[in-house]
C-alpha cells in the first residue's frame, strides 16, 4: 500500500528519504512512546508514587517488548490513538500485579507528544547537519565558480551582468538563516508533555512536579510548565521552519532549472534525467524536485497552522491533522536538503571569467 | 517506511482505506501504465505503424510482465519517472527486434497520465458506490430518527427546536450533488493522454488519430482532440471534487461531535473510542475524523490548484507535485465516505417524538 | 484605507477590477439585500401572510431608502451582521404599523446569502464575457502566428520545434471548458436562500413553499428544496472553478514570460512594464500578473474549502470566512482574465513560417 | 469599491483595524518610500555619491511631496510597480539638475522593500501592545475567575474537572511566546534593502558600502551584508507568526464559544451579538471572529511560503503575492488580538468556587 510518495516503493528513489523516513517508521513510533512509559515508570518509582519493584519489572519488560502490530492496528480503528490498547498489551504481558502501574497518572497525549518530541529532536539533528553539507556544497560551488560572470534578470528579463557568486549567496544564505532557525526550533519541540487527563496531573498530587522533572532529565527534553496538550504554537512553527527550508531550496531550484534551459545554457549539469520520447534530453531533475518540495511543503504548512484551532483541553480532530501534514514535511525538507547538497556538486557555471 | 497515515502499520487501522490503497498501490500503477503499452502496440499494428508480430510479442510478453522493482526505483531516482527504466527494462526482456516497438511513439506522460486516468475512472466507480452508501444509511436514520425533536444550533447558541430530519438532509443532500458531480468528474478525467514527446504525436504522422482512437476504445477512455500534457484542469477539477465530498462530511462530524457532547446528549453513539487514562469515556472518534478528513483535503486542494501553473509543454515541478497530492485526497475521500456510512448506523437522535 | 490590492488607490491600477469591485461594492451588496426584502414583502402579500398595505408600503420605501452606513458599521461591530441594524434601520422609518412586516419570517443569512446570489450570478455573467472575450483574442493570434515554429519545451528543456497553434492551443482550450463550467456553476449559485431561523421556515406555516416559490421567481433565482444555510457546496464549489480559471491563465502567464525572456526571444511583446533603475527592459508584467493570480487563488481557495465545516444550523465563523475570500477570489477572476485578453493581443510570436 | 472586509464601509467595524489600516494606507505606504528617498540623497551626499545642494533641494522637495495619484495608479498599471512613476513625477517636480540625483544607484525593490520593513516594524510595534494587552485581560480574568472550576473536556466529551486558570493559561501562554517571537521577528524584517538593480550596488562602485551603512543607521534599520532582493525568508517568517498569533486566538475562540453554548453555559457573555429573527440570542460573535481569523490567516500562509520560490534576481509574480497576502494578515492579527483583549473582559466563568 504506497498511497505516499515517500512510502513508495519507487517513487521514493528520488522523492524519499530513508534515515529520516527510519525515524518516522511505526517501529520508531512505538520506541519512542516505549521511551516514555520506562523513564515514567522510573520516575515515578523514584519519587515513591509506584513501587520499585513494579518500575524494574516494566523497564525490563519495555526493553524487548514487541508489540502485536495487528492488535495496535485494530485498536486505532476503534480509538483512534495507538496508546490505549499498546498499554492494554503491556498490561497484560505484565498481569495485574505491576501492569496496573504502566503508563500510571498519564494519558495517551503524553506518550505520543513527547515520542513526537524525541522524534522531532532527532530529526532536527539530521535536518541541520543537512543544512550545514547544502552550505558547505555551497561554499565549495562558490569557491570554484564564484568569479564567472552570469547575466542577472529581474522580471524574466536579462538585467546586468553579476558575478556566480552573488547568486549563490541568494541561495546559502537563508540556509545559514535556517541553520540558526533550526536551533531555535529544536529547543521549543525538544519538550516533555506529562499532562495526565486533562494537563492537571490530578493523579499524582503533589509528586507531579517531582516526576515531570525526573522525565524531563532523562529523556533530554526541556521542562515546561504545564503539558502543552492544546497550546500547538510549538508544532506548528517547526512546520513553518521546515517550509521555510524548502521554500528557499524551491527557489535555488528554480534558479538553476532557468540557468540551464538550452537556449540559456548558464549552468550546465553533470547528471540529469532521461526522457523515455527524447534520448537527447537531460532534464534538470533536481532542481525540479526542489520546486517541487517547495509548492508541497507551503501547501501543508496550511493545515498546520488550520490545527492550532485545537479545542478544549484535547481535539481529536485537530490534533489527528497534525499527524498527518507533519511527518511529511519533515522527510520533504530531508530529501530537499539532500538534494540541494547534490545538486550543488553537479552544476558548473558557464561564462567568461570576469 | 511509513511517514504517510495511509501506508501506516497501525494508524492505517483508522485512517486507511485498504480497497482504494490497492488501486493506488505501486503494482497497480505499474499495471495501468502496461495496459497502456499493451493497448498502443496493438493499435499501431492495426494501424501498420508497427509490424504485426512485434505487437504480439509485446502483448504476450506484458500479459505476465514483472518489472525489476529495485531497477524502476534506481530510474527514478534518475529520470524523476519510472517510464524510460521500466521501457528499457521492457525492451530488453524482449531483444531488440520486437523491443523498439514498444511504447513507439509516446511519452512517459503518455504512459503515466493514462494509468493514472484508468485509475482515477475506477476510483471514482468506487467513491460513487460509496457515496450511494452513505446516502442509504442516512436514509436510514432519517426513517427511524426523522420525527425527533432537537434544537437547531445557530452561531453556537440555541435557536428553536427542529426535527432530526431537517438537520439530517442537510448532510445527505450536498452529498447527492456530489453524486452527480462525480459523474461529470469522472467522464473529464477518464481521458486518453496520447501525444508523444510535445503532444503532437509527431512521429506517427497522418497515423496518430486512428491509433488514438482505437486506443481510447479498447481502453474505455474519452478521445479528446490532442493530449492534455500541460493543461491540467481535469486533474485539479477532480481534486476539487475531492475535498468538496470530505468538506461536506466534514460539516456532519463537526455537528455529530457537538451533539454528542456529554452535556448537549443529542445523539448517542453505540461505537465510540476509549481514552488510556478515562474509561469512562466514549470518543466520537468517527465524527472527529471526519472534521480531520475535511480539513486535510482542503489543505492539499490548494496544491493542486497550484500545480495548473504547468509550464511549456512538460512541468516536472508541477506534475510531480500532483503525485504526491492527489493519491491522499483520493484515500483521504474513500476513507471518509467508508466512515460516515459507518457513523450513520452507529447514531441514534435523543429527544421526545414531536 | 486601502489594505487590499482590489480597493488600493494605486495598486488596483494593475491588479484592481472595476466592473467587478462596483459588483462587490458595500452599496451593491446592500441593494441586493434590499432587492430581496422588496420581493419577499410583495412575495407574502400575494400570500395573504402580510398586509398588502404594509408591502406596498415597504417597496415604496425600499425604493429609494439610503441606509445610515456609519449606523451600519456600529451594528456590524455588535452583531457581526450587518442585517439587524438595516432591518432596524428599515423599520424606524416605516413606522410600526408596516415596519414589523419588513423581513418577516426571514433570517440575517436569508438575506445576506440571496443577496450574494444576486451577485455572484451577476459576477458568473461577466465573468462569462470575459472568458469569450480571452477566447476570441487567442483565436485571432492563433489565425495570425498560428504556423510559426516555435520551440517545444519539456521540463525546462528545449524539446522539439511545434508551431504556435500548439501552445496558443493549451492556453484557449481549457478556457473553452471553464466557459461549460460557469453555466453550470452560474445555475448553482444562483439559487434563493430563504428558510427563517433555523431553515424551516416556521413563522410562514403552511404558506412557506408559495412564498418561496413566488420569491424565486421574482428574483429570477433557482428554487430549492430547503435553504442551504448550512450546506456550503455551492459556494465552494464557484470558488474552486475561479482558481481553474486563475490557474489556466497562470499557466499561459507563465509560458508567456518564458517565451519572452530576453534569450529566448520567442515572443515579442508590445507592452511592457518599465524600471526605474535599467530604463532599457520591459518587463512581462501581465505575463507575471496572470501567474500571481493564479498562486492567489489557488491559495484562498483552500480556505473557502475549510469553510465547509459550517456547523450546527448556522456558522458565524465559517461563513464570515467566505466573506473574507469569495469576493477577492471573483475580482482577482476577472481581472486576470481582463489582463490575459489583453495579452493576448499584445504578443507576437517570433520564427520562421514553417 | 470594498471586496476586502478590511476596507469595507460597514465590515470593518467588526473585522477591520483602523490603527493598522492607516498603517498600510497607500499614503503611509508612499512616505514610507519618500522616507527612504530621503534618506537615501542624504547619505549619497555626505558619501560625495551626489551633490550636496541636489541631496538638499530632494529632501525639501520630499518633506512635502504630493503625488498625483491618478498618475500612480496609471504608472502601476503600465508598470506593475509605483516607483518609476512616482519618481518621474518627482524628477518633474525637481528639475532636470536635482531631479537626476533623485534614487540614485537605487532599484523600486529598494524603495519598496525599505517601505516595507519601515511599516512592518511599527506594525510589530502596534502588535506587540495588542499581545501585552490580551495577555493583561487575561491575567486579570484568572486573578477574577481562576479558581471557579469548571469542566475539561478531552475530544468533545466531558474528562475531569480544573479551574479556570488551567484554561485560561492555555490562552495566555501560547501569547507569552509569541511575544517573544515577535521580537526575534521585528529584527529580522526590519532591514535596509539597498541593492540597486541587479543587488550589488553596482552604480555606487566602493562607496556602495559606506552609504548603506548610513542610510540604515538614518532609518533605524538593521543594515545586512547585501540586499535580500530574492530571498524571501525574512517576509515569510514574519507572515508565519502572524498565522501562528491568530491561531492561537483561534483555540481561546472556539473554547470560549463551546463553554458558551446555552446548554453548557460555562461562561457568560457580557456583550453578544444579536439575531434578526430571534430576538432572545446572544451570539458570541467575537468568540467566532477569532476562529474565522484563525482560518483566514492559516490560508494565506501558504501563499507567502509560496512565494519563497523567488526566480532570479527579482520576481515580479512572487513579489506581487506578498502584497495581495501580507497586509491582510497583518491587519488579521491585529483585529484578532484587538477582540481577544475585549472578549477576555467580557467573559465571566460560571461554576461554584473549588
Amino acid at each position: 500500500m504506497t498511497i505516499s510518495v515517500f512510502d513508495h516503493p519507487f517513487l521514493s528513489g528520488l522523492l524519499g528519504d530513508e534515515e529520516l523516513a527510519e525515524l518516522f517508521s511505526a517501529r520508531s513510533a512505538i520506541q519512542a512512546m516505549l521511551r516514555f512509559e520506562a523513564a515514567l515508570a522510573e520516575a515515578e518509582a523514584e519519587e515513591g508514587v509506584i513501587p520499585k519493584e513494579s518500575a524494574s519489572a516494566i523497564t525490563r519488560e519495555l526493553a524487548d517488548f514487541t508489540p502485536d502490530m495487528a492488535g495496535l492496528k485494530a485498536g486505532v480503528a476503534k480509538d483512534s490513538l495507538v496508546v490505549p490498547v499498546l498499554i492494554s498489551q503491556l498490561r497484560e504481558t505484565l498481569g495485574s500485579e505491576h501492569g496496573k502501574y504502566v503508563h500510571f497518572g498519564a494519558t495517551s497525549q503524553d506518550a505520543i507528544d513527547t515520542g513526537l518530541a524525541l522524534q522531532l529532536a532527532e530529526a532536527a539533528g539530521l535536518l541541520g547537519q543537512r543544512l550545514d553539507r547544502a552550505v558547505a556544497a555551497l561554499d565549495l560551488l562558490e569557491r570554484r565558480d564564484g568569479a564567472i560572470e552570469v547575466m542577472a534578470h529581474t522580471r524574466m528579463q536579462a538585467a546586468i551582468p553579476v558575478t556566480a557568486s552573488r547568486k549563490i549567496r541568494s541561495w546559502r544564505e537563508p540556509l545559514m538563516r535556517h541553520r540558526a532557525r533550526l536551533e531555535t526550533a529544536r529547543k521549543s519541540v525538544a519538550i516533555l508533555t506529562f499532562g495526565g487527563a486533562a494537563g492537571t496531573l490530578d493523579k499524582l498530587g503533589e509528586k507531579g512536579p517531582a516526576v515531570a522533572a525526573r522525565l524531563a532529565r532523562t529523556l533530554g527534553l526541556g521542562l515546561v510548565a504545564h503539558a502543552r496538550h492544546s497550546e500547538r504554537d510549538w508544532i506548528a512553527d517547526f512546520a513553518s521552519l521546515l517550509s521555510l527550508i524548502t521554500g528557499s531550496l524551491g527557489k535555488m531550484g528554480q534558479d538553476v532549472a532557468l540557468m540551464a534551459q538550452s537556449e540559456m545554457g548558464e549552468v550546465k549539469l553533470s547528471e540529469g534525467g532521461g526522457s523515455s520520447a527524447m534520448p537527447h534530453k537531460q532534464n534538470p531533475v533536481k532542481a525540479e524536485m526542489l520546486v517541487t518540495f517547495a509548492r508541497f511543503n507551503a501547501t501543508l504548512v496550511s493545515g498546520m497552522h488550520q490545527a492550532l484551532v485545537h479545542e478544549n483541553e484535547r481535539s481529536g480532530a485537530a490534533w489527528t491533522l497534525e499527524w498527518m501534514l507533519l511527518p511529511q514535511m519533515v522527510v520533504a525538507a530531508g530529501a530537499a536538503l539532500r538534494i540541494a547538497a547534490e545538486l550543488a556538486g553537479e552544476i558548473s557555471f558557464v561564462g567568461r571569467k570576469s
